[in-house]
């Protein structure tokens, strides 16, 4: 246990977001040091995961699980290393990958926790070779099956999830066009990860560009955005399209329902007559059926440079409330981490 | 060849609908009795099949299949006999079903046609054997994939193809809840076709009542209704729901995009939450692989009385459009069929 440490701090969850969260809503707090009882682990903190599914669980209704009470620790994924054990599972000084939240450190049981062994950059595991990497994995190869020379289209494609769909789907032999907020994001999707093409979400001629990017139409796409990302894919939906969801960020500080037009009668319609099949996943379901697959597939590919994915790493637990802020404004480029500890 | 008849009556799409088809919409012409050419037949036809895709091939844009141009007859399946024939493969007097649309007279190269055999009720090949029949059963058990105990809700439940939706779900062991317009047609789709529940969609508490006929939530739910069927059936889909969309009735009379509020971000999120599949299909792309295999499954279920269709029936072609606009409103009881000659 690092010697100098007495205090545990943490960032609870201090008022419910009314739209997009503001710093008021998260509080820093102070704590005694938890002591390891028979049987469970001191974590220390590493790394913290910034991710957009985060933001629903701050909400009052429940979602795919439930929100998270006022004053409870933000939850979240983390690698962390082993400070204190009395578990015989889980030795001193080992890196693991859990979910201790927005804390410093933390005590578990091991339920839920993986050793890692020691890597070159612990971060991955919480990225290309972690729940992100993982979702698109999933998404991507189970629900979009992409067939070589199909064009693939991501929603967000500099992110987390989204770089490495389109990474795989390159290596299955797609053609992958990306959409990403801004020229820098474009061109590190076009140049870095060899997307085909990636249009600016911001250029005010995006719904045409986008269309031009695809002469031959869209057979998968990879939601994550909704709004009017979403409207400028469907008319480019091919017949027989696939569209795995796992998410729409651009709806997630939505107050209330948005007043019109209605976009309902016109998805049916084009679902109808593409005979396109929309898929919605979360990924924790899938962990026991794909995760090792994963892991193995994904670890070869990223040892082989095939497929990469950039961190935006901000430093310190009291940064993470404006990170998660600044990535559900987009304002993020690769994946966002938390470095809580060195 | 009939002796009396020296000309063929025909029903043309006279104007685009704005909104509801009215009357005026189409027009009633003579032509000269048609005289097959070498390879070709002339067929006299028996039934008309209305199904409410029509509706969606008198819009001026195309949907899947190209629009109806103005003045050109009416499409639409058909049961006829042949009146004469210069066909090596169809002989005089043969029962066939085909395509030849509102008319009381056609001629056919052949291609589309099939030879039927004599059958005590020929309108069946339109119904329960054939188009919305094949559609109900495609539908349910290769997209919807109804499990034992599981619940089946059906949007349109004593229409053509709801009617056999719920009495295959009921063979495959699901408890199945049906949705009608008013109490003499939910009392059928209970006491003649076997459903568990109907729910009247006009009832005040429509969404009160489909909720408690629904204790174990929705599993599967077939769709050809959307509004506020749709919108009362979301919340109550089950985790891995099963959502094949074979049409979406309630809008296809609407004029411009509904005013509002968007429905679309509360169906990306039931759609992500709940793990939701929603599936289109086109029943036309599915003949060549599974049409021979529903025939025999169907012909087993009907020959046994364990799948019943009630027809509602019209007599004379000049009934067609007053048909078309009333099943359009939801005001037939049954397949919509047109007697046009005996």
């Amino acid at each position: 246990m690092s010697r100098h440490a007495s205090s545990n701090r943490r960032i609870v969850l201090a008022a419910r977001p009314q739209g997009a969260p503001v710093p008021q809503d998260f509080r820093l707090e102070e704590q005694a040091m938890p002591a390891p009882a028979e049987g469970q682990v001191l974590l220390r903190t590493l790394y913290l995961s910034l991710d957009p599914y985060m933001r629903g669980r701050m909400n009052e209704g429940s979602t795919y699980a439930e929100p998270l009470a006022l004053g409870e620790v933000m939850v979240g994924g983390t690698v962390s290393r082993v400070a204190a054990s009395r578990h015989p599972d889980f030795r001193e000084g080992e890196l693991v990958l859990g979910a201790s939240g927005w804390q410093e450190y933390s005590l578990s049981d091991g339920e839920g926790l993986m050793v890692l062994g020691e890597l070159a950059q612990p971060s991955h595991a919480l990225g290309v070779m972690g729940m992100p990497g993982f979702t698109a994995w999933h998404g991507l190869l189970n629900i979009g099956q992409p067939k070589p020379g199909e064009t693939v289209m991501v929603g967000a494609a500099s992110g987390a999830v989204g770089a490495v769909v389109g990474q795989i789907a390159r290596l299955k032999g797609a053609r992958v066009v990306g959409i990403a907020g801004g020229a820098d994001k474009c061109r590190y999707v076009v140049e870095e990860l060899g997307f085909d093409a990636c249009i600016d979400r911001y250029d005010p001629q995006f719904a045409a560009k986008l269309a031009i990017a695809c002469p031959d139409g869209i057979d998968v796409y990879f939601e994550s955005v909704g709004g009017a990302v979403f409207d400028a894919v469907l008319p480019l939906l091919n017949e027989n399209a696939r569209v795995p969801v796992c998410g729409f960020i651009s709806h997630y500080n939505d107050k209330a329902a948005a007043s019109g037009p209605d976009r309902l009668p016109a998805l049916m319609a084009a679902l109808l007559y593409k005979r396109i099949r929309v898929q919605g996943f979360i990924i924790l379901d899938h962990y026991a059926e794909g995760y090792a697959q994963f892991l193995r597939e994904m670890g070869g590919w990223v040892a082989e440079g095939k497929v990469k994915l950039r961190e935006d790493v901000v430093d310190g637990l009291e940064a993470a409330p404006a990170g998660l802020i600044g990535l559900l404004e987009g304002k993020n480029f690769g994946k966002a981490v938390v470095r809580v500890a060195q």
